[in-house]
């Protein structure tokens, strides 16, 4: 899918005393790689002493052996993978953040947005704060240790700076002595944590960063919560729990999480395929094969399948070859044409009547290409179902959606999009059976504000339209 | 799967007025990437004068924009993927090669290996020869330039080469005015040919490469024949065709090609859906979910399913970021913990009777992690089945299996077998059916050497016990 | 010369209609590199706009076209040059610093050091503010910043900060719509300023890079001066000038500074042929050839032959193509044969008295080397002679001079070093002579603190002997 | 000096029992870097099996540690530096070349051209030999081969061989267990070999390189001998010696070599202040100073210098940090104030007048911009004097000179040249002076046919004409 991007995955550790900090750090960032591409890092604490990287680039790119050598040994960490625009900027906005402050120092992680970020950057600096990022996440840091001043404690300032911070925060901090997560109250942003069997503390935002080391799961941090790993064990501070109905983000279930991540409770994977039933549900229609766009297609695809009884195929073969430095076809008009990174199977379309099922349309395009290339390759119809509802509404809360001037259905019935699309017909998720994806009638608990622009988390006052708008003038 | 290596894939353009040749070339490769990842390299005819560039790395590290540009414009281009052992001569290997002599220059590239290479290279090197490389490539040149000295085209001599050299070979060779196709009298390894609607006319190792750029198949190149691509058109010397009974690579189906190629005109999908039709049949079982290890066991799964009737489901979650510089975790102990390849989704096998598809099984290390995998996830009960028959011998035909010393099935039962990857169950495919994968009971012109030992294209005399042991003794 | 290294070169650009401010910058610095070869930066003002990238590494390998093409067009510019010890910090120490504060964004790029860093940051600190790094140059933009809050513009924020920092500082600083040159009242290290004739400011360390970009010399800027360039011309602030006697550092002629340029009036390669002249005075000697060192020993070795009368000649060759990866011969045994980098020319010593010019002993070693090289390569007689007095003390004005632990001359006497190193005599340059240097008897305004322990700018109350002896014990 | 090359630069290792004739190789090919910059390569011999490594780059580019750790442990090696044109073939054509023949393997490196490959290239096509480079090289290897097959020894193979190449080759050849040196009648390029204290033998272009890993010098190879080291220790062929009358190229004296060499019993330091004191009695001027530019024309500066008894000076400083990726300044007015590569030092020449020496004119553009430099610089008269004749032949012996269409002494007197230039004066060495340089009279056995057009080796027969004529319509 292009044109939504998740903005941030988090991980942390604490109390590895085989000092493989770092290392734990690399894999579990592999494992959350999916949530940001585009730069990553890792803090490392040595007895109280920090040393951290951080680079534009895939952990593969930016970590090479000699490089997480240089890293040290460490029995705590905090590691962090980024989306971001591309800028000149960009390497100074990578994450954990590492700042030194007046109790010493502290490195800090975060998934999500603040709607308020503009308003405490105003303040700050009327003090005579200066910065060096464009990122909310230094300004959370400002929050922190100002509070820090006057706190006998590192989570007694973070208790205190989450009264000032609003928005969407899934956040790992480290501190000389201690590793702090804390999730804003609403828990926009999942973050959950699991225990290795040499007794090492794991943070992280997905349970597949959890297995990824090995590390059992214990629990997801509650919305509000956070909680304390030091000398003396886990600890929960829990005064901001329960202040606000929590409402995560539906969409991790529908595309940006990992299917074999549970959150919440709930098995991604299972969410997904459950949509594909609902569809089965809300839009059926006589075919002969199910396929779904991979990757982030196949499992509602399954779901469909079997609710609706129509075979389920394998439809495309997509190329895992294509890196970051894929040259693109120049000509406009061969665009069409090449089949290079995602090539439907004609044995399994050719002259019959196929159900495609997508995760989500955002501008169209891309969908009118996959419903070409069946076309070419001999599909007699295709009906697309799309296992998301229409988005319509911009994210205030960690997620970067493409404009509204870029929507397609912002401007398009379903009809005419499925005319615009060329398919045969074409079905959406409804909101109401996105909001039981994963726990059926109980759970109400979810922002669907992308899909129908109500905001369980408020908006940022100052910025809200200029954001938006500004997106689109960059086009 | 490892253990188990193709060796080569071939791409060639003719006739491209746009000038383009290098650039198709370059996505003709990246559709090919799977039959060789270790080298790549493209040369590209611009009106006689040849231009290369060649290096070890995937196609998208080896071809930069800027890399690319330098090969400039062609009409006509050679272009090739390679497997190979890593070493210092690694480079050097690389092909296509391009040799100048009395004639001109020719460019090559080559999939297959010869079995009389040694008893050829002996004879050149008495007459004063000198090689650059240790590729079967540079003798198959010297033998076509040899004989071009005495004959009147290209074409002619490499007709009279293909009396001299033996074994599996599907060749791409370029002179400055004709583009050549020719594959071994067996057929060993595939070669198909087609046309853009711009009159460009492609060869390639596989159809999917054809999809590529946008090509409409048009043949496969018959076993022992050499089309020959020039300003008069197309044209087909088939003096070598017949002679032999075509014997095809069965692995090519149930392994090396893309699911989406078609080869002798049968989808190479299709015949692994057979496959698992087949397991479904020879090796029954009550279960409640069929699961393909990703991603070469999925089609197959499919098939499982579909002949069975158990349900399809999604088993793993590969991690599609780990690239060629991913660090290994070091510690033994801690290697069966991490899933950070391949995750499962518990939710999927947990408290079920699990049939697990995969392709092969060569030394039983990975079959015994996967099983473990799910066991750990909480499967109940787990019967592998593999889409392949057992790996007993040799490959001379340019695939490069693992030592005997190595492989599982050389030295324990199939009962052992199961015993020692974990598995309930297990069950391989029968040579028997192996054969009919692509087109029934019509198709017995197949190669299945590494299953039975019969070896339809002789075997080398003098290396042959040589080349197996060394490579036993490298490990 | 190992063991003293200069921190930074600084440079600026105001007023280039053409828009090529980081073009400029990029020859300035490649003038400056001498200066600082760790770590290099530059940022561009587009209108306000800032631009900005840094790294370790030369200017050659930091800056590709495609990267200075990045930072894009601009009227104005800063840059930097650094050394810095190495470590995961580096990059974050880079320079120039962008922040971004109340009134805007400011870059700062700054050779020297504080005195009173630890005191200031302490300070800020118990206040709340936080730090992305361990530089004075961040220390420094907070006190400008603080100020600026109430200052009416940024050069009254500069000109109030400057009561507050102490110790060594040539700072360019760039606002929105200025650039701000301002040195310490000591005037520790040089800075000046001239104008392209397309009307171009140029603020440098040192005139040579003037010279790089074409730039008409105007003047020094004088000890405290605050010197703005602005849409209205060039202005001078002095409130803080003649407030102290100047004390320029005198190791900017012997070493420092590159020969073609011109400090305080006086050209560098004359100042140390003087310091050669003196040399011949102070410590004459019977002898057939006068040789230096390349490349700083050349000026004196001139001066020096000059001055006795005894003909000068090239007595090494240097390898000049020895970079930063150059592999280092392992084998103790081996070091002291190998004449990788350096070699004797046999011609020019064999069978005579040698006078050997270097501008430095540190260590010891390095010049027993070269001593050594001499004596095989056949001189009969080798007088060392040295264009700078002993290294006795620690300097705090950005200098990086290795530890008493490992100053020769804080353990031996003159005689005992000449005996350590080899030489048949050995003669330093008078403390009272290097206050000559430039200026004959006049120039008495020299700081020459490493030699003689009189620390013109106070020294740091916290960390002075703490900083030293880390220094010591990190060997 | 732009425009005239060399082309390479040789080095072999033989008998080293510690097995580090890889590194060996290493420190030699920095020492021989001038001698080609463009690409390098090295072999090593461990016990029979040969490691090779070749790229395009300057040595400490191409050999990292890891990659010079890869070639392994070897008691023999063979290197090579190479100067050559840009183009897609280029790493195809570096140096040394490893063939496999019937005999085994063998390494070549070769300095020199020669003028009968066109010939023996077409007669070996005509046998059916292939070529994978364009270079002469490849040529020797076939020769070599040839002769093998009815040679006792690999030496007598190229004995046999040196009666067939005709024209300039200094070799350096590895067999399994032999290293052999070998020199053309003539000597046209140098040759020698040193041992070291281990009693390992070391064969190297110049003798600079034998310092460069402590081998004290035997003695040169002379004109037409074949040296061979083996296990039975060093043996020398000489049935090609004394055939023709010797003639080094005069211009390794002048330019090519480094100064620290000694060639044919002459120091090259020694050499070129012998040019220098030949000017001064040539071509003698009333002047304030002699400044030589750097770093070729200082040698002859200072022969001038004390031929004259006008005081040397140091007249400029050359950025050392210049590197292969500086990006040169685009616009063309401003290309004559940039003083990025050289700058003068305005003191030395200011109000002076100065002699300014040089090793050569080719186009005559960078002579006139240094000129302007130092008439910028207030020089009131510059007369400049050049160690070399005027260039107004092409060289067929390994020496890259440019178009006679580019060489201004081809087009102009020296009178134009001089107010072309805009020098006060001019004065070329004379031919005659350039032949004593080294022996005063007695030595008249070099090759000045660049100068004079007398070519001793004889000229290439077909390709003579097209070779100048296709270099200048390249341009």
């Amino acid at each position: 899918m292009n044109g939504i991007h998740e903005e941030c995955g988090v991980f942390g550790v604490y109390g590895n005393n085989a000092g493989i900090a770092a290392q734990l750090t690399y894999y579990g960032l592999y494992a959350l790689q999916h949530r940001g591409q585009e730069a990553c890092g890792i803090v490392v604490n040595d007895d109280g002493v920090f040393a951290s990287y951080k680079d534009i680039g895939l952990v593969n790119d930016v970590f090479s052996p000699e490089r997480l050598e240089k890293l040290g040994k460490g029995t705590a960490s905090v590691g962090h993978v980024r989306y971001g625009t591309t800028g000149n900027n960009d390497r100074a906005n990578a994450q954990p953040i590492v700042v030194n402050h007046i109790k010493g120092s502290m490195a800090l992680a975060h998934n999500g947005n603040l709607v308020n970020s503009f308003e405490l950057r105003s303040e700050l600096e009327l003090q005579g704060s200066i910065f060096h990022t464009t990122s909310d996440t230094e300004v959370i840091s400002y929050i922190i240790t100002k509070e820090r001043i006057t706190s006998p404690s590192i989570e007694e300032a973070v208790n205190k700076a989450m009264n000032e911070i609003k928005g969407a925060y899934s956040l790992v901090i480290m501190s000389p002595s201690k590793l702090i997560a804390a999730r804003d109250e609403n828990g926009f942003r999942p973050l959950c944590f699991g225990k290795t069997d040499d007794g090492t503390y794991i943070v992280a935002s997905e349970t597949c960063a959890l297995d990824a080391v090995g590390a059992e799961f214990i629990r997801d941090i509650k919305p509000g919560e956070i909680v304390v790993f030091d000398k003396n064990g886990v600890r929960s501070i829990t005064d901001h729990c329960g202040k606000v109905k929590p409402s995560m983000c539906v969409f991790e279930y529908i595309y940006f999480a990992r299917p074999d991540s549970v959150i919440d409770g709930c098995s991604v994977h299972t969410a997904r395929t459950r949509a594909g039933a609902f569809l089965a549900l809300e839009h059926p229609v006589q075919a002969d094969v199910v396929i779904g766009v991979p990757d982030s297609g196949l499992d509602a695809a399954v779901g469909y399948s079997k609710q609706s009884g129509i075979p389920y195929e394998i439809g495309f073969i997509k190329n895992k070859y294509i890196g970051r430095t894929f040259i693109a076809p120049g000509q406009k008009s061969r665009e069409n044409k090449v089949k290079i990174k995602l090539n439907p199977i004609s044995d399994v379309v050719k002259g019959k009547r196929v159900v495609l099922i997508d995760d989500s349309i955002v501008r169209g395009t891309t969908s009118a290409r996959i419903v070409k290339l069946l076309r070419d390759a001999g599909a007699t119809e295709i009906h697309m179902r799309v296992s998301a509802p229409p988005f319509l509404n911009p994210c205030y809360y960690g997620t970067d959606i493409d404009s509204k001037e870029n929507l397609i259905a912002c401007k398009h019935s379903v009809e005419e999009t499925a005319k615009i699309i060329g398919a045969d017909s074409l079905g959406y998720l409804s909101v109401e059976s996105a909001k039981k994806l994963a726990h059926g009638d109980e759970g109400t608990g979810y922002c669907t504000a992308c899909f129908d622009g109500k905001y369980p988390g408020g908006i940022p006052q100052e910025t809200r339209k200029n954001r938006f708008e500004k997106k689109i003038s960059e086009k």
